[in-house]
């Protein structure tokens, strides 16, 4: 497998500035926690640095096609945590779990096709190292509005 | 214990298709995703191979009764993937976590005795191996309108 | 470290009675499970044993400070719950994944705001060894009408 660093260059993705809180905020939780070789990766969503990049209810106040978008940045802004917890992107070995969050709107219920752009994602930049399960639920409120938001259990070398 | 394929018949279940994306829709996850003796097993809802059997909100458009069918058909069709995955439900030797997600009308806030039905049905197939951890949370919109999915971690035999 | 027991002491704080179901609701999950070094503790609400404490949506209903008192009284269950299943609650040695699902009104995103007060108290509690990850989702209805939920993974001694 090519390392991902290299993945990233080829797709013409740079990673956002690492997440922190917005004016007014305060975080009390760490952004990735690793414990022996697992990473549990906290909520993340379409953020560059603390610039919301999106917001709204997917299929009202955005288009799924805009909350594809938005989930994968908020994977950019995943990597850019993990890259700063562990050195490198290349110490993430596997994926095992996402959750994706849709701040839907009602009747909405194509939450899978939302976050499958993440899923894609992750797959294009780690191959099937990159497979992992999944839920896509639809949520009332999501934190600053976002459209979506992802979590993740994911596999480190240590 | 009694081998779980045995448990079944003697409940008169059997196990429906694996679940398949509807016409028009892409899995870009795994159903399951196998790790050491951890398997994490993607959000199901009440399907058979691709067909959707059950929609609606719960305590609007289906009864809590049909939700607590729906939540056992959902554990059938986990077991479909687990048995796909792994080869035999024999290998399943705890569950650890179910998360419960219940597609709930204004003010149904009796999401745990929907979710019961999926434990129960887990406690009658394997005993005190299945007693697990859990939460049942109400949410605005699932995959499909289901009325309720459901995602788990189990522990496997390697 | 302090010993957890003591610090409650110094903060003022006693554990309530361990979660039990009110009348007419029955459990079919574990409030607790072990397995190895890691705890899967299952979504606990407002409790002192089965008497619900608060009720009501978040920024309609009940206060954005009524929510966090609610989140830190959440806290405490999760310990009640964990000092019974463990025998101590010196046995958890480290915190990992934190999920806080809140009971959000139409319009109310604040929800870190909300569940920072439960991640307050736990780095209150055991210092360095309670930083975790965490994921602050708005849903549409919780159990018992909660205002807020809390599910944990967290590491024990064996």
């Amino acid at each position: 497998m090519k390392q991902v660093d290299e993945r990233l260059g080829e797709l013409g993705l740079a990673l956002p500035q690492v997440f922190a809180p917005p004016p007014g905020v305060e975080f009390k939780f760490e952004l990735v926690k690793v414990t022996g070789s697992v990473a549990y990766v906290s909520g993340h969503g379409p953020m560059n640095g603390s610039e919301i990049l999106a917001v709204g209810k997917v299929d009202r106040d955005v288009s799924l096609d805009q909350a594809r978008a938005a989930a994968r940045v908020t994977v950019l802004s995943i990597l850019a945590s993990l890259e700063q917890e562990l050195g490198s992107l290349n110490r993430v070995v596997a994926w095992h779990k996402l959750a994706g969050f849709v701040n839907a709107s009602e009747g909405f219920d194509k939450t899978p096709a939302a976050i499958n752009a993440a899923s894609e994602l992750i797959l294009d930049l780690w191959g099937d190292a990159g497979r992992h399960a999944r839920s896509a639920i639809g949520v009332a409120q999501l934190p600053f509005n976002w459209p979506v938001e992802i979590e993740a259990v994911v596999e480190v070398t240590t």
